[in-house]
């Protein structure tokens, strides 16, 4: 019996998506974790009722916050990703042969363990050994990890309610920035312009205290709001328009939907957004 | 009391505008049309329960079907419209100094009445002197037109049901091609590439047994489908990435969407696209 799953934007929209199944339903000590079996987009992940992955959309997802960093930064050897339980971002970072380490700092444990057993197509690169797996809150981590230590950080956070709030302010940021080589790069998501336009607004504004170079970027998630959807890309020193051509030539072939025009458009922004971030 | 209005993509996703009350409704010879005044995208018109346009959203859409090809062709002096009954399309064709007149052919004159009366923020241009209105069947219409009396063709249309079905064959894209003159270009919506693939696919492929050069595009229109939303650009002889400066500067003043990045951005497709169109 077909049922619909929603996720509502208050006064504005819903977004639902046609399942056929619950597979799985827990409250984990920071929120409510279920996966979906559905007709359309394959297994979907939702936290709280909001849509946070599915098989079928997900490199949307993941290939536009890792590809970007990974292919600019002059150097991609540690790199740090808070959040990201479902495991995709690892997956994308790993493909990178030059990525010697991965720490994943993952605040729920119960999403990793349902993404495991429920999403083992996302996550395909859990057993790699170059990756440290780490149950524990991403602000408590880059409060301590030593300055330097970091060549790329990733923010793979859910909305800027429940447990991700913290992630949103600028002592965090200014973690993430000490945790970073000099020419060490970050990117996070950073909402939908559309549908959270003051949160988007608000994540470059406050990075600019932080950073030197912010470069909010625009793409297509199908399941998030309605579509468009940003990612933010800061740095001190680094152009992302500047690629390294041998890791985006892999990339290319590997990826579903990431290359090099892709990435050269991701940053290209609506006037709109230009206006509203003042640039 | 406010309601939902949906449009449900069979088996799959629907898509919900949160409403406050119905301001028109009529059954027309051709199609149930129908507009809303929403919360979060003003005025929506939809058609059979389709969305078709939206005060919010509309910039989106109508800028990124007019804006690439009229900022590359090189002559825009006469253009030819096939349907576009909210208006949208004709204000940005004619903001457009170098027009000199613009014939639009829009099957269903309840459309248009419906958006003169209810929708006169997104329809600008009604009384533009170059406009030439008419109400009569586009396929007929190109069918009777003079060979070479058209440098651009824009063929705005909803999904190939009911009316617009005879819109998507290779006999009426070679009158399309008949009526250009020889460096004319045509650009027409050509679906949801996620949620209409095989749609999207077959434009292209049978635009290619009539133009030599098909460039499909990829842009964000939040009320169709998830957000995704799919052009095509055909001509014989023109390169869309050869802007004439002169048009671009215009318009990047002038809208809230387009400009020289999002033109170069949006020839980008994604791997998984190339891949369906073997390009």
């Amino acid at each position: 019996m077909a049922f619909w799953v929603d996720e509502t934007f208050e006064g504005v929209c819903r977004v639902s998506v046609e399942a056929e199944e619950q597979l799985y339903s827990k409250q984990s000590e920071f929120q409510l974790v279920e996966i979906f079996q559905t007709k359309g987009f394959g297994r979907v992940l939702t936290i709280d009722g909001m849509f946070m992955t599915s098989e079928r959309d997900e490199h949307f997802y993941h290939e536009m916050l890792v590809q970007p960093p990974l292919n600019c930064a002059p150097s991609i050897e540690r790199v740090l990703v808070i959040g990201g339980g479902d495991g995709g971002t690892v997956r994308e970072v790993l493909s990178h042969k030059e990525v010697e380490k991965v720490v994943m700092v993952e605040i729920d444990g119960v999403v990793v363990d349902a993404s495991k057993k429920y999403l083992s197509s996302i996550g395909r690169a859990w057993e790699d050994p170059r990756l440290e797996l780490r149950i524990a809150d991403g602000i408590e981590y880059v409060k301590n990890a030593p300055s330097g230590s970091f060549d790329v950080v990733l923010l793979d956070h859910s909305d800027p309610v429940g447990p991700a709030e913290g992630l949103f302010n600028i002592a965090f940021y200014k973690d993430c920035r000490r945790v970073l080589t000099e020419k060490g790069v970050l990117a996070m998501q950073s909402e939908s312009p559309l549908l959270q336009r003051d949160t988007f607004l608000e994540i470059k504004s406050t990075l600019s205290d932080v950073f030197d170079v912010i470069h909010p970027y625009f793409s297509f998630v199908p399941l998030y709001g309605l579509g468009g959807w940003s990612f933010t890309f800061a740095s001190n020193q680094v152009d992302p328009l500047v690629l390294v051509d041998r890791r985006v030539a892999f990339q290319e072939e590997r990826c579903k939907h990431y290359n090099r025009d892709i990435h050269r458009g991701t940053f290209a922004l609506p006037n709109d957004l230009k206006r509203g971030l003042k640039i």
